[in-house]
């Protein structure tokens, strides 16, 4: 049975990075929600590329609605990060242990949810002392799994993501 | 005696925070070097409105010939973080106590370049914690000064930032 997969989003996302692994999650025949800050509004990623309209605002999101969630990298998770209620949305994956996946900048939303410390994970090499100051142990591999975690650094890793991604559901 | 200023640049950086900044260091008679991964090359700030050329690349970049460091904000920083080149020139300036000027999210080059632990800063709110976790002592104002650092968090505080980076030249 499919699973419903939310994914937080904001302008400047890397492109590849949403469209990849929605596409795979889509195919394994799973639902994917886009949460924004507004419902309806199309995002641009930030190769200019990819236009994703969000389906829901987070104002409206129900993170007990959603199996896993999902954190595309570019700019999208710092801007993310400044909004207190997609820190709360995060922390209640976390809470129940569900699962997340976050691919190249997408640690930088998890590092302001508090929900990074003493996990292994990876992430971006620029964001890597942050995550590493945060508490990570970081690995510089393709893809990490620590439990209900699935991090990988950037695009070249999207194979490796999907796969352990969707092992997840 | 007019000052030489260096500014380090990549593209999608906060339009404003380089140009407001650069104009005043102009108007009060000091030179602004721009420096980036390549010389001659347009960059383009994040809200579309500055386009400007660099003057020099950093491999060609000396910093004991500059008085002082300008590190505008937006997604630059983040980007100028990943290449080491750009981390042993902030450095530089750390280790002889020349100033250095950084707004927004201009800190996340020098918590790369390890020259911020135990230092008064400030910095965009979305970054506060990774400048916490890597031993800032952030403070949530206007423009703080500690030593040769100058820092600022937004736009809306260009004229304090201004108004202290002027005054260590």
């Amino acid at each position: 049975m499919g699973r419903k997969v939310a994914v937080v989003l904001a302008d400047h996302f890397e492109d590849v990075e949403f469209t990849k692994p929605a596409d795979a999650l889509k195919e394994a025949g799973h639902d994917v929600v886009v949460i924004g800050v507004e419902a309806g509004k199309e995002l641009t990623g930030k190769q200019g590329e990819a236009k994703i309209k969000t389906d829901l605002s987070i104002a409206d999101a129900k993170p007990d609605e959603y199996d896993a969630l999902l954190i595309p990298g570019g700019f999208s998770p710092d801007l993310l990060r400044e909004d207190e209620r997609f820190l709360d949305f995060v922390k209640a994956f976390d809470q129940d242990k569900r699962p997340v996946f976050a691919i190249c900048h997408g640690p930088q939303l998890m590092i302001n949810a508090k929900v990074v410390e003493g996990r292994n994970m990876t992430g971006y090499k620029s964001i890597r002392i942050d995550m590493e100051n945060a508490g990570v142990r970081f690995e510089d591999k393709e893809v990490v799994v620590d439990g209900n975690y699935v991090t990988s650094r950037q695009p070249d890793d999207i194979p490796a993501f999907n796969k352990e991604m969707l092992a997840q559901l």
